[in-house]
C-alpha cells in the first residue's frame, strides 16, 4: 500500500520536508541538494505548528494500517484460495519506507506481490514517484528478484471507490439544514500539479474529472457543482482554479454554504484537517461564509474497505499485471525510469514486456560501457 | 441551434475574424476596437489561405442544417404531441446570427424555443457566449417576449452522443491494418482554452475529461488514451497538453500510430479538416509517423442524429429550463451577463428565478443610477 506518508510525531516533520524537497521526480530545483534542504528546513516549524494544531502528527499510517488490515481480511473470505492476504505499508518520505516493507515481505516469506496505489487517481507526481521508488528500493535491498509483482496503478472510476465517495458526500450535505441544503455549492477539491507536469502529459487532471463525473452520477446530485485545485506552494503557476481563491470568490458574491470534498485522498491528513478544516475555514468565515463544510475523508468507512478489497481481488483475478494506461510514458517525460516493471511479472504477457525491457536495460548498458571505455580510450 | 459557425465563402474570412477579435467575452485586447480589427485584418489573408484548402469556405452551416432537418424529423416522429419541430441556426460570427435565427421564428410563428447549444462540453467561451449573445438579440430585435425559452446547456456526458462519439473512435481504429491496431495511442483533442478561463473556474476541461471517459468506458478502449488541448494562438498561455507539442514529443520517442479524436466538436470545420488533417498531419509525418490518423467527425452520422432528437426530447420531458450547472457563473467571473435567462422560461419553478433576476438586475440598476448620481454630485 503505497502513499506518500505523513510525519508521525512533531519531530519527524523536518526529515519529512528534507526528504520531499529532495525528491527530483517531483521538484525540480537549481541545486536541489542545498537548496531543497534549505527550503525544507526553513519551513519546518511552520508545517511543525500545522502539525501540532492536529494533534501532534499525521494520522495517514493509524488509517492505512486499518484499511490493510480490514482489506486482508475480506480479501481472505473472498478468495480462499489466494489466502493468506498480509499488507505492507510503503510511503515515499518517512517510515514505513519501500526498503522497509520489502524487508518486511522477505522475512514474511511473500511470493506474491501487488503494488497497490492508494492514490486513486494517477499522477507522476505520486504513484509515479511511488512506483519508481519501489523498483529502485527493490535494488537498493538486493530484492530484485524476491516477488513476483503486478501493479495497481490507478482506480478512480471503480464503482466501489465511487460509491464510497458519493456516500461521503452524501453525509456531508446531510449536516446542513434541510432548507438550505439545495443552496450548497459542492467543490471537489484535489491537490494541484505545477502546469510543466501537467503539460508533459500528466492524466491527473482527466483522471479526477472522471472520478467526480461518476460521483455526480451515482449520487444524482442536484446541487450545482465544481473542480477545484489545492495546496499549491512556490513560485511556479499551477493548475487551477484554485480552492483557495475559488472560496474567497464564491463568498465575495454572497454563497453562503459550500461543502468541500477531498476526492483524491483516502485518509485524513495534513491537506484535510489542517488546510481544509482549519486554514480554508477560517477564510471561508472571515469571508461571511457561514455554511462551509468538508465532507468526511474515507478512512475506515465499510464502503471504502469493501472496496480496497473489490479492486485487489478484481486486479488478481484479471491476471492484468498493470492498467492499459501503466506502460504509456508521459509524451514529454523526461525520467527514463518512469513506468518501469520489474523483472518477475505475474502474467506471461508481461513476462514478455519485461523480457523484452530487461533486454532493452541491457542493450543500454552494453551501449552505455562503450561509450566509457571509448571515453576512456580516448582520453588515454 | 448556437454554434460558433465558419465562413461559408472565402470572402466571409476577414469579416467573421473581425467578430470573433471584437467579442470581449472571449478576448480582451487593450483598445479592442482598433486592435482586435487591426489583428483580424493581418491574420485574414492567412486564414483565407486555410479555408481555401479545405475547399473555400466551412462546410458548418450544411452540416448543421443536416442535423437540423434530421433532428426535427425524428422528433416529430417521436413526439407527434409537441410537433411539428423546427430548427434555426444561430452562429455567433457569421450568417445566420441569433438576430436571423429570431427573426425567422417570429415569421414562422414560433411560441415554444429551447436554445440548443452544439458545443457538447460547457465553456463559457463558447456555449457561455452564444447564450449571452442571444438574449441580447432578442433585445436588439425587440422579441425579448415572443418565445417561451428552455436552454440546452451542456450534453457532453448524454449516452447517445457518448455512443456515436465511440463509434467514430472504432472507425477511425479500424483504418490501421489489424497488426498494428493495438499499437495505436488514442488521442482526444479539443479545442484550448486560455488559462485565465480556467482559473475563473470554468467547467470546461472536467466536462471534457468526462466525455473522454464516457466513450473509453463505451468502447472498453484497450488502447492507451490521453486528453489534449488544441489550436492555442496569442502570446497567453493556453491549458496543456498541447496536441501539437504532443504529436511531435510521440514522433520522437517512435510512436508510429496515432488516432487523433475531435471529442469537442460535433462537424467537420476548420480545427478538423485544416489544423488536424493537414498541419498536424504533415507535423505528424514529418516527424516520421507513419500511421497519423482522425476519427470521423459525427457529422450526419445516423447515431449522432438519433443522439440529438433524443437530448431535446428529454429535455422537453424533463421540463427542466436548464441544467443543474448553467445558474452557477463561475466563481472567477466578471461578466454580469453570464448565465442569464430570458424573462419567459419553460417552467413556473423557473419563472420564478427570472423573476428574482429581474429584482436583482433592477435593484443594481438603482444602486449604478445613485452611484452615478453621487458621483455627478460630487464633480459638481
Amino acid at each position: 500500500m503505497m502513499n506518500l506518508g505523513g510525519p508521525a510525531t512533531l519531530d519527524d516533520v523536518e526529515p519529512f520536508l528534507v526528504r520531499l524537497f529532495l525528491d527530483k521526480e517531483i521538484i525540480q530545483l537549481p541545486f536541489q541538494e542545498v537548496l531543497g534542504k534549505f527550503i525544507a528546513t526553513r519551513r519546518a516549524p511552520k508545517v511543525r505548528k500545522l502539525y501540532e494544531a492536529i494533534g501532534g502528527g499525521s494520522p495517514i499510517l493509524r488509517w492505512t494500517t486499518a484499511q490493510g488490515e480490514a482489506m486482508c481480511r475480506r480479501l481472505d473470505e473472498m478468495s480462499p484460495e489466494t489466502a493468506p492476504h498480509r499488507f505492507y505499508v510503503a510511503f515515499r518520505y518517512t517510515q514505513p519506507f519501500a526498503d522497509d516493507a520489502l524487508r518486511a515481505m522477505q522475512a514474511d516469506g511473500v511470493e506474491r506481490a501487488v503494488a497497490f496505489t492508494q492514490y486513486p487517481q494517477w499522477s507522476c507526481s505520486t504513484t509515479g514517484s511511488s512506483l519508481n521508488d519501489l523498483w529502485r528500493a527493490a535494488k537498493r535491498t538486493g530484492l530484485e528478484e524476491a516477488f513476483t509483482w503486478s501493479i495497481i496503478d490507478r482506480w478512480g472510476e471503480h464503482p466501489g471507490f465511487v460509491s464510497a465517495m458519493a456516500s461521503t458526500v452524501e453525509d456531508g450535505l446531510e449536516a446542513y439544514p434541510e432548507a438550505e441544503r439545495d443552496d450548497v455549492l459542492v467543490m471537489f477539491s484535489a491537490h494541484s500539479l505545477p502546469l510543466s507536469v501537467i503539460d508533459r502529459g500528466d492524466a491527473y487532471p482527466a483522471e479526477i474529472a472522471a472520478s467526480v463525473s461518476r460521483v455526480v452520477e451515482t449520487i444524482g446530485l442536484k446541487n450545482p457543482w465544481m473542480v477545484t485545485y489545492q495546496s499549491e506552494v512556490g513560485p511556479v503557476r499551477w493548475l487551477g482554479p484554485s480552492t483557495e481563491t475559488v472560496i474567497e470568490q464564491l463568498a465575495a458574491r454572497g454563497q453562503k454554504n459550500l461543502l468541500v470534498v477531498p476526492i483524491a485522498f483516502t485518509s485524513d491528513h495534513i491537506e484535510t484537517l489542517s488546510e481544509l478544516d482549519i486554514e480554508y475555514a477560517t477564510l471561508a468565515r472571515e469571508h461571511g461564509m457561514t455554511g462551509f463544510h468538508r465532507a468526511p475523508a474515507l478512512n475506515a468507512r465499510p464502503e471504502f474497505l469493501d472496496a480496497l478489497a473489490d479492486i485487489v481481488h478484481a486486479h488478481l483475478t484479471s491476471g492484468a499485471p498493470y492498467s492499459t494506461q501503466y506502460r504509456t510514458r508521459c509524451p514529454g517525460c523526461v525520467n527514463a525510469a518512469c513506468r518501469g516493471v520489474p523483472s518477475r511479472l505475474a502474467s506471461a504477457e508481461s513476462a514478455a514486456c519485461a523480457a523484452a525491457d530487461a533486454e532493452a536495460a541491457e542493450a543500454a548498458e552494453v551501449a552505455e560501457r562503450e561509450m566509457q571505455n571509448s571515453m576512456t580510450s580516448s582520453a588515454a
